[in-house]
């Protein structure tokens, strides 16, 4: 039992605030938000809220963990260059010994480093895109961070050595469906995605059989979409359509899938990821990094699409850092639009929040009682969180800083105290992940 | 006498990287970068370099101190709405009691605030833009940061309660000089610039004023310009001018000034600001929340002007911090031209250093033995930081935040170390703006 006790704000979602309340969690679940009698906390582990909000913990919907290996390597080329001069080589060496070695250490341990900058940033769930999942996944386990594997498979256009034969790729995701599919059951720290890496990377056997596992299991989706005008391009010259209305051509949105970037959507595409209830994952740092162009995500919300919020990978932001992709967020629409009322605070906090949430299919994303425990208690004392306003959706969204997050909580375990990961050997990990990163480098 | 012993990295500028030396600070100089003696350094307060990086202390080259009473205040406002219902409300009280009663505790408290936050942010050096700085500026002493004091002068377009006379401003203006201008002397901590606050704010007579005190008194000179497209059309319709070619056409660019801004310049001004050596200062996250536009920044460091980085105030950004600035001013330019080289991290740490320096005339902004001894030593070992590169100055952009900044020394005085700031108490100080900002809220 957990009890956060006389926090100053409790912000319950994007638009509704509770001040000097308490917050009681039992188990995996958020059990009572008000004033909690002391006698039914007996022997909980107590938090003090004074000086503090507490917030549903960030959800960051679209990431691949394995890319920390490649953070601050050659910044500032252009995409294709920075592709195959830094990543495929290096992804090439991992992958190599992965799949002709068992050799997963590296993805274990820079997943495990990508996981502890995420939950001192306050993210509890994240979506992670990765080609190679088996070895990392016992590693957010061990950290106690809720994960969404979404396996990316790919048949088409990448390099063949960076490809698996479809028949292995099949394999691979059943065994991955049945090994980790909501682990553990009753309460899962894991869900199981199929990540058709793009549509143009995918052939239409790979896209039917992704179809057909997703049934069968109950699994979602995640794939990118529009990223690039390139890929647009691409798409009309060999399909005749735009990636979203192509998808929509085949069926495959059937099933409501998560779209990542959406950067070029047609304005028919944006009212068809509406209908078709799919979520837009927006990647502001991602998308002006690569220069890849500024998603129309005031239309979407406008349709009425459910939109979350990603970080990318960190070889492209450079950061797993929810409060500075909110910012982002807020501020790429409202100057796109050269509108200050384009995009608002509490909508970037609620794609953060709620709309990852709903992304990631976990009851979470408001601190409600019933809902799971994911949440995150922020130290409101420093200079530059220093206010005369009450107000404090806006003021988390644009002064905290991801070090102000003090305690994290994850399905009910306290996963960060006061700044301490108390789940695993934090300095021990870093070091051996440095030690075994450089024999790749 | 300081010494900083085998940094990891010093950063002697963007491209310049030392490994493994040592820094060794004199009265208010660097006096040598390497291998120091010991011997040299006896009795010097020694500061352990190892898993850090020596920077040099980052310039913001353009805020408004005083808004830091405005953080968070009704954000996501279009900017007249939010100047009319929130900034000129609480502005005429605070201008109302200080010119009319005597009262600055709020000016002076409120600015160490800012000035607080700066120097936990790795700012060893600001613009000041202020009507009131005469309160102001034996706080920013006592911090121990270097100021520019950018007296604000309008005399046109602002309410009249919100300006003094002509003749009073002229008196102030005078008294500032002599009062603050190089203080102290030998190594000044305060300079005094005049800022017209913007060319369509200012009569013909003021701008001359302007010109003659600081053709006088050899003072820099900092306005808006071209900040908003509104203002660009203001300019044309009643000088038939663009603002910069407008300042040129009455001689106002002899002497090279600083422009906040210049979002909307035509392609005549960029050369013309190359050509009168104006400083374009860039204020990438307060252009993206204000909605005004993005400034041309890669067309004029081709053409050859000086830029420096700028926060704006904190009432549109709503952070003082360099690392989120530098992101966001190389992210700004990428997206803007859809090419992830159009400006790079090496760029962006120019800006807020070199370039800042220049701006603020200032002998610093590199880590050279005979510059003034401003500079930052940033700890390395967060996992947000990790990584498998020596490339520190990407590292630094795209990755470090304000939090890793772990002391700072200017003008040669240790300010903050390990966290803490030795000059001032911070918490009686902090909670005494807040008991003070309260009569006025």
């Amino acid at each position: 039992m957990i009890l956060i006790q006389a926090a100053s704000y409790v912000v319950r979602d994007a638009d509704r605030v509770e001040r000097g309340v308490d917050v009681l969690i039992e188990g995996d679940r958020i059990v009572q938000v008000g004033r909690v009698d002391v006698r039914r906390a007996a022997g909980a582990n107590v938090l003090d809220g004074r000086g503090r909000a507490v917030v549903p913990g960030f959800v960051n919907a679209h990431t691949h963990l394995y890319q920390s290996m490649l953070k601050g390597r050659r910044d500032d080329l252009p995409l294709v260059e920075w592709c195959e001069e830094v990543t495929f080589p290096f992804v090439r060496r991992v992958l190599d010994r992965a799949w002709h070695g068992g050799e997963t250490e590296i993805g274990r341990l820079w997943s495990a480093v990508a996981a502890i900058e995420m939950v001192r940033s306050g993210i509890t769930t994240f979506v992670d895109m990765d080609m190679d999942l088996e070895g990392v996944i016992s590693t957010w386990l061990d950290v106690g961070i809720r994960g969404v594997a979404a396996m990316e498979l790919v048949d088409r256009w990448v390099p063949d050595d960076l490809m698996l034969p479809l028949e292995r790729t099949k394999e691979d995701v059943l065994r991955l469906i049945e090994t980790w599919h909501r682990v553990p059951k009753e309460s899962p720290l894991v869900t199981v995605f199929l990540g058709p890496s793009a549509p143009f990377t995918s052939s239409d056997e790979l896209l039917r059989f992704i179809q057909e596992q997703a049934g069968a299991h109950d699994l979602g989706i995640q794939t990118h979409v529009s990223e690039t005008a390139w890929e647009v391009e691409q798409s009309v010259r060999t399909t005749g359509r735009t990636p979203l209305a192509f998808l929509d051509s085949i069926g495959f949105l059937s099933r409501p899938i998560t779209a990542a970037h959406c950067v070029h959507l047609t304005e028919e595409e944006i009212e068809l990821a509406a209908r078709r209830g799919v979520a837009a994952i927006y990647n502001p740092k991602s998308n002006m990094k690569l220069g890849s162009g500024i998603a129309p995500i005031v239309a979407l919300q406008r349709a009425g699409a459910t939109v979350a919020l990603g970080t990318d990978g960190a070889a492209s932001n450079d950061l797993l850092d929810p409060f500075e992709e909110m910012r982002a967020a807020a501020l790429l629409q409202k100057v796109a639009a050269q509108d200050p009322t384009a995009l608002g605070a509490r909508d970037a906090f609620r794609f953060a929040t709620e709309g990852g949430a709903r992304a990631c299919r976990i009851d979470a994303g408001t601190i409600d009682p019933g809902r799971l425990a994911d949440v995150a208690l922020i130290q409101l004392g420093g200079a530059h969180l220093f206010r005369l306003t009450d107000e404090i959706v806006p003021s988390l969204v644009y002064c905290a800083r991801a070090d102000d997050v003090e305690s994290v909580v994850i399905n009910g375990r306290l996963v960060m105290k006061e700044r301490e990961i108390l789940t695993v050997d934090e300095r021990s990990l870093l070091a051996e992940a440095k030690r075994v990163g450089e024999r790749y480098a």
